[in-house]
């Protein structure tokens, strides 16, 4: 490190805060830096470092399926987020399993990560409740509400389903729907204001509840299983709403298999954009998120945090900052998939 | 740690042995350390602990865009490959900017990564190539191929996509199709394996080369224009092949904005499945692979050369088995959107 501000011609305490990160470097002296780093070959041992300063400038990420596209993307933007302020990000699945997030959070705190970011299989998981009620680090939840301690400790982004889903049921009712089915996934906070939003849309236009929900796993199956249930009812649902794109994939799968035309026989609402709601025949309408800036916007509450630390008097990190809740706005956007009830077929 | 072998009734070398991950150690002793562990609150540091060892359990994943399927895919089967075994992934996306592979490289040396899963931007980029000369731990090349040596050094898993893509284009060229138009991405060894299927394709059944290529980044926009050019051509492409599925997407906005029916008046063929490709009506033909096995069989190509390390004269830690090359199937989906040339339309 010497040689390399020798070479710099700069101080060593300019040398660390190139290397460091620090936000007040001119460009200028980054680049004069770097040049000699690169020069000489220099790596600075970054885990050497944070032993030192008791961070790791590492991030934890548990999400519950990388391949879901939702999921992917909000990895996506926290990463971009966390990789601009110098915070690496490591990603755990827990494949919906909530015995994996509790592992998995307990391996984050093991690596002595700065922060968590969670999107958790469950909001109810005793072990992982308690678990999160002992960690010291700041949290950020991801889509999930947490009661008690542990939630008030917590930072959150929240997508405002309630509000989307209260438009696109409206759509639907106003086109003259009436036997609305929904398939909704685990019972989280994302199928609890789902769920509000479709009652909101009934009660506004003062309408009987005639309208049918069933809840299960995100997953195509639970998607399919659904389907089978609402168009099999004794009143068979004339739309569907799928509460995410796995059981849109469900959905559709049974309503091809019967023949049935989107937007003619049955109309369709979906949650979240992904290339299938954008460019199927006809295009389906869909609750729709900025999921990237759902990520991004994790991570910045978690930076926040981070730094805001100030060590305790017991040697410990910590925040100075209250935890911060933030609502994201969802959009509806109607599309042909959306149609007058077709009229019921002769007997 | 003395006294969760003292609880657990262990030799302390059988609790360092569970904590460390060890492969051979029973699920009884594991089941009794741990429950010694956890009824002592104990949190083994695994940031000192690698120092002593100088391994950190992490590898380091240089991805271009999680959000892309594909690619999220193939995290998920190297991170639950990886986590199996006690390592943790650490993920960066480079937005398919070679600069960016080159820095994050770099960063993941900085954290004492103990190899590196890499999926690059680009396989020419002389300064990533220069930085990688340099690197000392296990690489594995995720459907990329790199000349010279640190080609030779690195491990890879690689698709078998010429043989996929010779039985697609055989297949519309039986249909009757002459004029075959295929959209690929950047000049990597993903867009040349399917170039070569291609004029396999035609050589193998005498026909002269009437097909035509459009090279361009792997990206919607790319996928859309090139799509305008082939069906605006002197001689208009009667079938597309899109080398990936950000291409189909672009492809599929320019046909449909022409108001042109799949497997009607075009026929087309895309690359991976993703749930557009199934469930489109009518049904995409793909060139499709095992996209999660890609990831898992790079992840144990990365592990098998971890744990075959030995410690040098030098004191460094280097593999002791030679790097290898697996090459993974990939496999035709014939699917209505094939279909024979459409009858000219009258002048």
């Amino acid at each position: 490190m010497r040689e390399v501000a020798d070479l710099a011609g700069v101080a060593m305490s300019s040398v660390s805060r190139v290397l460091s990160g620090h936000p007040d470097v001119s460009p200028a002296m980054r680049q004069r830096v770097m040049a000699a780093v690169d020069s000489l070959g220099y790596q600075p041992d970054l885990l050497a470092q944070s032993l030192r300063r008791r961070e790791t400038l590492s991030v934890g990420f548990v999400v519950g399926d990388i391949s879901n596209p939702l999921q992917s993307q909000i990895a996506l933007g926290a990463e971009t987020a966390l990789r601009s302020r110098n915070y690496s990000m490591l990603l755990t699945n827990s494949e919906n399993e909530p015995a994996l997030d509790t592992s998995h959070i307990r391996l984050f705190q093991q690596r002595r990560v700065d922060g968590l970011l969670l999107s958790l299989a469950a909001e109810d998981d005793p072990q992982t409740l308690a678990l999160l009620g002992a960690v010291e680090t700041p949290i950020v939840l991801i889509d999930r509400e947490l009661r008690g301690d542990v939630g008030r400790r917590a930072s959150a982004v929240l997508s405002d389903h309630r509000s989307g889903m209260r438009d696109a049921v409206g759509h639907l009712l106003d086109l003259g729907h009436r036997r609305i089915g929904m398939i909704l996934g685990q019972p989280m906070r994302f199928s609890r204001e789902r769920l509000e939003g479709l009652k909101d849309a009934y009660e506004a236009r003062g309408l009987a509840p005639t309208y049918a929900v069933v809840e299960g796993q995100l997953e195509p199956r639970h998607g399919r299983a659904a389907t089978q249930t609402l168009l099999d009812a004794a009143e068979p649902a004339t739309a569907l709403v799928a509460g995410g794109n796995q059981l849109l994939n469900g959905a559709l799968a049974e309503i091809q298999q019967r023949g049935l035309r989107v937007g003619g026989d049955l109309s369709l609402v979906s949650c979240d954009e992904i290339s299938l709601t954008q460019l199927y025949q006809p295009p389906i309408a869909v609750v729709r998120r900025d999921t990237r800036a759902l990520g991004r916007r994790a991570a910045e509450l978690l930076l926040s945090q981070l730094e805001s630390q100030e060590e305790g008097d017991d040697g410990r990190m910590r925040s100075t900052r209250a935890p911060e809740t933030v609502l994201l706005p969802t959009e509806f956007v109607a599309r042909p998939s959306c149609a007058p009830p077709a009229a019921p077929a002769a007997a």
